[in-house]
């Protein structure tokens, strides 16, 4: 498991290598929902998303025989960059293994980084074992999105940083809502923060929330396509539902209307860009499936990698 | 004139009606000019741009029985919402003077504020005389958007916190990058931080720049539309001229191309909604106008209001 003393451990290792993100509010939001929001914006955090945190954490705790084989990751989004920079600041080779059909921007981003990237067949091939096999030759070490203790602890100075900054002004939040995709960046939250979490999915890759509600994981089965790319995620790991049940988190799902809604929102009245999958706890607080009336809650912006098409999309929806 | 001492007692005035924007930094950003650059996100500030610094603190600072004829103030854009929004904080009655083609988005958000809105026919009334008539009739107080210390002394508090959270980290800046319309934040800018300051302009729009290069006040005349709606003053004040000449101020003007590449870069890059007005200073170091190299500069991103079609306009340039 992971406990507070390692989010506090992982915190002195990203000091100065992540954003200290800030809390902001809007009178807005405010009015909207009744409550007191403190918004966690990670857009802003390097690479765009939160995801620096975690593999920062990871790759700065190998010994340095470990960090001269370099670092193998999965992923054709934030993860990949997070990885590609955390691998570029510690000076490990990274190696990023994306479908040969990942968008041209986001292969663009990651070999900016210094990563090199392996494509694979989505139909034909797994990525998991392509990164077993890679890792093996090159003696490296996999970073995966979630399923780390290590990933786990540095998502979770995110929860650390808001709850200090919270105290800091002589304020205690009742509850935080987080964008949760495998339940990495939820689990992490849960620990460093100390806060009763919800956890918000896309319909359809709810996994975390059916998961929560009947004690038991839960796989969710062929679900369409959502506009929320960050979060789809079919399965949450043993480790992150041991932690999210173990604090009583509970989830909600929101639908991609309502994700994109509130990419809009944020357009509008918060002036940030937030991708889909990193508005979806904005989009429970907006739509009340979260009833903040009365309460103060932390509500975290996982992301804003969105490109301008998908962004255009959500400001006309 | 306005003075250090003036901004002190502004930034305890605006103590917990503002937000104290966070200073934000970007790789990529320090990349490309070869300095080191400290984001000031005016954009996150409440309506959306610094503007309700200034208001705040010419309203607050009027006396009880000033404070019951309530406020006047002309614009259609950014000021219009500060002062709306203080009016509102001190519980003022206030009246808006916008032209009858005022954007409906911009008229709306005033009204929001509980402002009443006057319409002006641009083409044969002067904002001036209805708002000193309006003003006469009512005992209200004229809130300008540049002229007056107050307002000057306010926008200074944005200078005030740079320089103070700069200082917390142990870090002196080299100079501010200040986006300029009648030179109000400039100005205050340069008495609150202490720094030099360059300030911005649309080209056309770039009265503030030659009067400085040429050591008296130049009025610009009939320039044609920009983008940078915010930014459209056509002669800047002696109260302005004076205390940026005497802070030994320069300026530079950049192209609407420019400024549009610039609200790309904060979205792409700084996951920042910025109006192209508010992103003149950034387009400034984008573009190399002004030389960053081995400095530290604090760049300020003065707003973020801009509609959807003006935004996704500027992402496609």
């Amino acid at each position: 498991m992971v406990s507070l003393d390692d989010v506090r451990t992982a915190a002195v290792r990203v000091k100065g290598v992540t954003v200290r993100t800030p809390l902001l509010r809007s009178d807005a939001l405010d009015a909207i929902c009744g409550g007191t929001v403190w918004l966690k914006p990670e857009c802003l955090q390097r690479t765009g998303s939160f995801k620096i945190r975690g593999a920062y954490n990871r790759l700065a705790a190998l010994a340095p025989a470990e960090r001269a084989g370099g670092v193998v990751a999965y992923s054709s989004g934030n993860h990949a960059q997070g990885v590609a920079l955390a691998a570029k600041l510690l000076g490990m080779p990274a190696t990023i293994i994306m479908p040969s059909d990942a968008p041209a921007n986001k292969v663009a981003a990651t070999r900016g980084l210094g990563a090199e990237v392996v494509f694979y067949d989505r139909l034909t091939e797994h990525r998991e074992d392509i990164a077993d096999a890679l890792a093996a030759a090159k003696g490296a070490t996999i970073v995966p999105p979630f399923d780390d203790p290590y990933v786990v602890a540095g998502q979770g100075t995110a929860g650390l940083e808001a709850v200090e900054d919270l105290a800091a002004m002589g304020i205690v939040a009742d509850l935080a809502i987080v964008c949760c995709g495998g339940g990495g960046l939820a689990s992490g939250f849960a620990i460093g923060s100390g806060l009763p979490v919800v956890a918000v999915e896309p319909v359809g890759y709810d996994d975390v929330v059916r998961s929560l509600a009947g004690g038991a994981i839960v796989r969710v089965e062929a679900p369409g396509p959502t506009i929320c790319d960050a979060l789809q995620t079919l399965v949450m790991a043993p480790l992150t539902f041991d932690i999210l049940s173990g604090h009583g988190a509970t989830g909600v799902a929101v639908t991609d209307v309502e994700a994109a809604a509130a990419v809009g929102f944020a357009f509008r009245t918060l002036k940030l860009v937030v991708e889909p999958g990193g508005a979806v706890a904005l989009a429970a607080v907006l739509t009340g499936r979260v009833d903040l009336h009365g309460r103060t809650a932390v509500v975290v912006l996982s992301g804003g990698n969105v490109d301008a098409e998908v962004f255009a999309r959500c400001l006309a929806a």
